[in-house]
């Protein structure tokens, strides 16, 4: 199995291309800068450069001839609300199209923790543009036809992986750490009875194979 | 027949208020500020004050008991991008989701001129975040089950209205007054044709009526 990793130069990105090669699977990471490829090609992953801002085409051109696409990039909530629209939701949403013309039908998106209509409302007024940008790739991907999982972590931090999280379409918000979102995603990859559905993620006490093979 | 106009407080919006009221039709017009009611009360239009960036029940109260929604609020590509995303985008899904559960079926969007993949990303930067969020916006209402048009005008004047214009899936790029949008906004509430359709429209030869109608 080869897995595209959409925003890979990330901090969840990173985890994930690493567990994918120490488990033998094949990862190609999909970076913004060529400066970015030595990391993944020493840890033996495949890279691809493609600015998120580029056209359709070049972004098939990423995806063609892999099983699956992870999409975890992020213009992050603190930077420029342009980059939140293009990024976040265009990016995403071209992510989508690209991997349905490369007939890649597994797609797994990191989303925001909350995407309801209710969250854009409720968040703090500088988060809330990213919440909706977020809600709308979320609507697009269900909407594709495409084998997807959306992803909704709660308050990510740096913190060392514990292993153990807390998974289920609804629970408490809390944190945790990037490197459990990204065995998260590694176990979401394995996992086909994840397709189709929805579910957020925060630390919590079951190993994180138990809790995506319960969803 | 009564029309809620969203945005009703912008130059199209004011016009567009004033054609439906002298046509002996009824308008409601829709505004984000109590003293900006008296403008539409003193030609005799109703009034409703919502925020976009309010909940989609609020806006549902605005379009209960009319017989279409004309969307005309853009926070313009020259506000905040925060702006973009949440009135442009969410406030115009918003509305089209309060017009569903309002069972209201005709809805007139007006979009950005190009709102293509292409125009994203050949747009001046500042400006793709803005065209992008009009993207998504037609999208949703295209997908909405809603009774759509989608105008798509050139670049927006404070010219006189001439009274001619040309409308079609595709024109050349180029200036149409404020006024004249709004006359094909009036002209495609009454044309039932225009259903399904979305077009641009520039100034032209043809008076907007018979523009309109040979959609």
């Amino acid at each position: 199995m080869k897995t595209l990793i959409v925003g890979a130069n990330g901090k969840i990105g990173k985890h994930l291309v690493r567990k994918i090669v120490e488990n033998g699977q094949e990862a190609r990471a999909m970076i913004r800068k060529e400066e970015q490829a030595s990391y993944f090609e020493d840890l033996g992953a495949e890279t691809v450069v493609v600015d998120l801002e580029d056209s359709v085409e070049s972004i098939q051109k990423a995806v063609e001839g892999v099983d699956a696409v992870v999409f975890t990039a992020g213009s992050g909530p603190n930077t420029g609300k342009d980059k939140t629209i293009l990024i976040d939701l265009d990016g995403a949403v071209k992510t989508v199209e690209a991997a349905r013309a490369a007939n890649v039908e597994r797609f797994v998106l990191v989303s925001s923790f909350d995407t309801s209509r209710e969250a854009i409302v409720e968040a703090p007024s500088s988060f809330s543009p990213y919440v909706a940008a977020k809600r709308y790739a979320d609507v697009a991907l269900r909407n594709s036809g495409l084998s997807y999982t959306i992803v909704h972590p709660g308050i990510l931090t740096n913190d060392d992986a514990t292993g153990k999280v807390s998974a289920a379409e609804k629970v408490q918000r809390g944190e945790v750490p990037r490197e459990d979102v990204a065995e998260v995603l590694y176990q979401t990859l394995q996992t086909s009875s994840t397709i189709g559905k929805a579910f957020q993620v925060v630390s919590g006490d079951t190993p994180v194979k138990e809790a995506v093979e319960s969803l």
